[in-house]
């Protein structure tokens, strides 16, 4: 039996209050940043749909078994996921990525489904690592696979979705690259400089970790990687592939990573539409970047049967896109991409942005990859035994909407409710009315439900964004009337160089009735127009 | 430390390959049952935006000892819930409601929130129970909560939102109730005959849920679990609250189960929308039944504090959501509702669908229960030792989905993508660029990305719901044309009393030429509208 916690009620009386804290490296996502992500996820969702995949949910549990074990740096047992035992002893563990499920639930349903199966999957996945800045252990993914198929169309079309995903959330064409590489020029590149064989496949996992961390450590951090190893600044040293000086040459050279000939950088060096370049100038010099990387990987990639392949691969992805105009920057071959996770076989995609912007030390810093993706032709056939080809991409959506709202495409201007004040205790049930009119008629409305006075009421309304509050003392209510004060308009009303009594100073109603800042009296039946009237002036 | 699983990779090379199967209780959820929850969480958010409340989402993983336990038979230890442990050796468990984690959000973030705190929250709890028919270990929850008042107007507005959020729904007035009772007056009354003291929590614990279970067990039923107990049909007892005769009569009575005289039941009984009555008469006749219960329940009630103070507060409500017209079958009291859950302290509501609809046996069922809530004011005093009372109301989404779809409001007309077929494989590029120009006009478009022939391209095409199949051979491409062939349309076309050829006898691209069934030649640059034409004849 799996050991479970302690009896709470037992120690109830002996212990003290629990604290009232999220659980380490969790976090609690608050409504502006909600409501952000969800006009995020709805414009990604209406790209997948577009492109023909069929929305899946896979539970957040799975059996252990059935997931499998591939996440990088699994050094300890039971690291990188959560798991526990059911009652009958059997393992299960909280799903690390969505593909690992698909993968699940394909092979359970394959003889009912569409062949090729696809579909898109949006949700949480959890990962059981040590939590950082920025680097929680449930975030959220939003994914979209093609199962059944090996043709390289399918992953083509990958990352023109990936591309086309991320313009739909504005950010510009330049602005952008859909780098992609295939694990099969890189398994060949290993093969050939002496990695190859089941007593290397360690070796060849470092070497693929190692340029896989390009991006955070730079060519030198890379380059130690591929040698004895490197130590990091908390002191802690990771052990390296162990290559020769002559094999880590090679491989810095092929990967594009350093030691290019100045001929071979300038071909390779791309104007884009940020230096005001026209997507043909641009398309005619991918092209010659492309011809400069494919001449630079085949001399080695050709020597074995599967970087002959790959290098075939990238040919006809490039083709495929180019076919649809796709080659004006959009996206592009970078031999760098590789993908930390084990499980790909083929084509590997990485969506990454190109802007920079300042960081907190007022130096440049990119946001670098918000997703990513690639062929995976093994994880149905784990199951089945019969080999299922698939391919697929995924967003990280947390990353990518930290990246939007630096620049400015997430932000919402959601308004408050309308706050209906309590003036008088005894006439909760004619506020509740005012209040079920205004939404009756659509509008975001509360009545104020505390127990505080006029002046809390006001900062409570302030404090939740309220447009207006709506207003009726005894006199009003005997006029059959409503007191709108407008907030917004209040706001800018109350600023020192105005005239007038400020909020601060305001106490009870007779102050307001006095001061009356931005504010209109109305019929009760004439609220609902005048709310209106003042929502529109807002926004 | 906890017990982990074993390292897969060690025993993979012995062990046979892992089983494709969905974790016990756990279950997939496919795209259109999927779309048809989509649709129907948007209108309760809409409502519940309406409301004035503000998104929140807390992690699906929390500290044990900050969730607290209050699940209802908690027998064994770990019951109720999925717990693991951290590396620090702290407890963590997925979260069994929403209303929990809300409590420790509150407790945490108290100082910086606007009080009242309103939120509303929608995720995926957790129940670590035997799942059975239709009662999965996974399911959605869709919560409002007022935080911080102990207003009676916070709870009468959860009842008005509960009737709103029905009715958004499609449901109609007449075909659900919001039933509503109240915690204290239960407790007055327990107190009454004799169950006070802290010596009887666990009777009294008995007693509510055995009124709790009238629904599913009937009268007999409960009396037997404030009996004795009660022997199911597995054959499992369960242990009652023992009480005496005289007491499960009273409690019988004043619970309105069974035994009222003749009189008291003509007085509550009620007319309804589908009996033809009018709002006024209805309200009338609601207004006689709150009356002749609340008289039964006041004998024993007023005989304690809390009792009378339930009381009291029965009447608020009443009032409150009768000002605005909700008396009219919408809102009742009802003194059968309980609820199962431990933490609930004054006002509880339960929302009933009351349509009758045939189960499989012929048999008229009801579907009871889909939703429920009420006032939870020690939830935050766990934490805090401070009193901060609080109410919400709880959406069980999958099951009044599953209602929604008998009543055939949750139907959606998704059509599948337009499908282009791969006709010659060294055209692959331009038929991606087909499909990615029907994709930027904003149609649902995919290109046939498996290696079958024609015949299985249409199959598939048919199975993905595609409205219509773009077409081009050498000939068409020659003339710089497409052919669209309407599925919808050919399926009707194929019946056997129409002429022709029915899609199974077409072999290849000649038959089709030579058939034709419901299908167009275009221009390329005018598939588009041809396109947009058939869907929209079709939608």
């Amino acid at each position: 039996m799996a050991k479970t916690p302690p009896d709470e009620s037992a120690t109830a009386r002996t212990s003290s209050r629990p604290e009232p804290r999220v659980a380490k490296g969790f976090r609690d996502i608050e409504a502006a940043e909600l409501r952000q992500q969800r006009a995020m996820l709805e414009k990604i969702r209406a790209v997948y749909e577009r492109y023909g995949f069929e929305p899946l949910e896979t539970p957040v549990i799975e059996y252990t078994d059935a997931l499998g074990k591939f996440l990088p740096d699994t050094d300890r047992p039971n690291a990188g996921v959560f798991s526990l035992q059911d009652d009958d002893e059997q393992w299960m563990s909280l799903r690390y990525d969505l593909t690992a499920p698909l993968a699940r639930y394909f092979a359970e349903n394959a003889q009912r489904l569409p062949k090729p199966f696809r579909r898109y999957a949006m949700g949480s996945v959890f990962r059981n690592e040590k939590p950082g800045p920025g680097r929680f252990r449930q975030f959220t993914q939003f994914d979209a696979d093609t199962v059944g198929t090996d043709s390289i169309a399918a992953d083509a079309e990958m990352c023109m979705l990936a591309a086309d995903a991320l313009e739909a959330l504005g950010i510009k064409r330049g602005d952008y690259i859909i780098k992609v590489s295939n694990r099969k020029v890189l398994d060949g590149i290993m093969e050939a400089v002496g990695l190859a064989g089941e007593e290397n496949t360690s070796r060849r996992l470092a070497v693929m970790r190692a340029i896989d961390k390009l991006d955070r450590l730079g060519p030198k951090g890379v380059r130690l990687l591929l040698g004895e190893g490197r130590k990091d600044e908390s002191g802690d040293f990771t052990v390296g592939a162990k290559l020769t000086d002559p094999q880590i040459g090679q491989i810095m050279v092929i990967f594009a990573i350093e030691g290019f000939a100045d001929e071979a950088m300038d071909a390779m060096s791309v104007p884009t539409k940020r230096d005001g370049a026209g997507p043909e100038a641009i398309r005619k010099a991918e092209s010659i970047r492309f011809d400069s990387i494919i001449g630079g990987m085949g001399p080695v990639s050709q020597k074995t049967a599967i970087g002959l392949q790959g290098l075939s691969e990238l040919r006809d992805l490039w083709k495929l896109w180019s076919a649809s105009g796709y080659n004006d920057g959009r996206i592009r071959i970078d031999p760098s991409v590789v993908r930390g996770l084990e499980y790909y076989t083929g084509p590997v995609f990485e969506a990454e942005l190109t802007f920079e912007v300042k960081g907190d030390d007022g130096q440049p810093v990119r946001f670098g990859s918000v997703g990513g993706g690639g062929r995976y032709d093994d994880l149905v056939a784990r199951f089945t035994g019969e080999k299922v080809p698939a391919t697929g991409f995924s967003i990280g959506v947390s990353r990518l909407q930290a990246a939007l709202s630096v620049i400015g495409q997430s932000a919402t201007t959601e308004l408050g409710p309308v706050v209906v004040l309590v003036m008088d205790k005894d006439q909760l049930g004619h506020y509740q009315m005012l209040t079920q009119k205004l939404r009756d008629a659509g509008l975001r409305a509360e009545m104020y439900l505390g127990s505080s006075g006029m002046k809390a009421q006001m900062k409570y309304a302030d404090k939740r964004g309220a447009p207006c509050v709506i207003i009726q003392g005894s006199d009003e209510r005997a006029k059959g009337e409503v007191t709108i004060k407008d907030l917004i308009e209040g706001a800018a009303w109350a600023k020192p160089s105005s005239a007038g009594t400020a909020a601060e100073d305001i106490k009870d109603n007779k102050d307001w009735k006095a001061a009356r800042p931005a504010q209109i009296a109305v019929a009760e039946d004439k609220m609902i127009e005048a709310v209106r009237d003042i929502i529109a002036r807002h926004t």
